[in-house]
């Protein structure tokens, strides 16, 4: 079943998290980080993955390292509220490529909803352009 | 904004968690209360809360409630992964009526995705037949 991928120490968030590809960061710690998503579904749609948990999904993390994402989940949307001022926010997570998991490193998705908008096609636009993502970013980390 | 509902004693889980209105159950302890949605957007679909807890959505929570409903979040989809043989399982939270949140008490969607169907609307083809329900039911609850 699709549900049980290895993990991928090459995958597009490790290298990341290694700083071997460039991010739009939030929030990091020694265990958490958090950054802008290169293929937004909305303006400030964010992540959040565990630095230390090499979890595929949801099935394959433990109970600790799975509160500690959503202690920063919490704190993250908190911020993208406070920030941006959506009419509502989304907590999203894929399992599995059938479910629109796109990268097999665990992730929670933090998508901002509003009223006069649809929310996109994850990738549908193409990556957002960088600089447009560090003002959303600016305006996100103000209220971390 | 609307993101900031005030928890309201009546609405319908609350009514859940006390009795008062009737749901198919698949796990309960003095915590949290696991139950099938009755308007499912894939066979399968349930819902996770917490009984305790009177947040009306991800940002008036505590950070340990959010932890307890997060370890059944996993544990319910683990089951419903190895009693419904899924493609994928989404997990899904809305915050704010323009998000999606039809009930205003903090809830985590468990949604199985299967390959050859695609996900309906919510509440779109009406609420589902009780027997039905507890007939996936039976097979999340033998996994769990």
């Amino acid at each position: 079943m699709s549900l049980n991928e290895t993990y991928d120490n090459d995958n597009v968030f490790a290298k990341i998290i290694r700083g071997d590809l460039p991010s739009v960061k939030l929030f990091e710690d020694d265990k958490i980080l958090s950054f802008m998503d290169v293929f937004p579904q909305s303006s400030g749609h964010c992540l959040v993955i565990h630095k230390q948990a090499t979890a595929t999904n949801l099935f394959d993390i433990d109970e600790k390292s799975l509160g500690e994402i959503m202690t920063a989940t919490q704190k993250v949307a908190r911020a993208v509220k406070d920030g941006l001022s959506p009419d509502g926010i989304r907590i999203v997570q894929f399992n599995g490529a059938p479910a629109g998991q796109t990268v097999f490193h665990l992730h929670f998705h933090i998508i901002p909803v509003y009223a006069d908008k649809t929310i996109g096609d994850h990738a549908s636009g193409g990556p957002a352009p960088t600089e447009q993502l560090e003002e959303l970013a600016q305006k996100i980390r103000a209220k971390l």
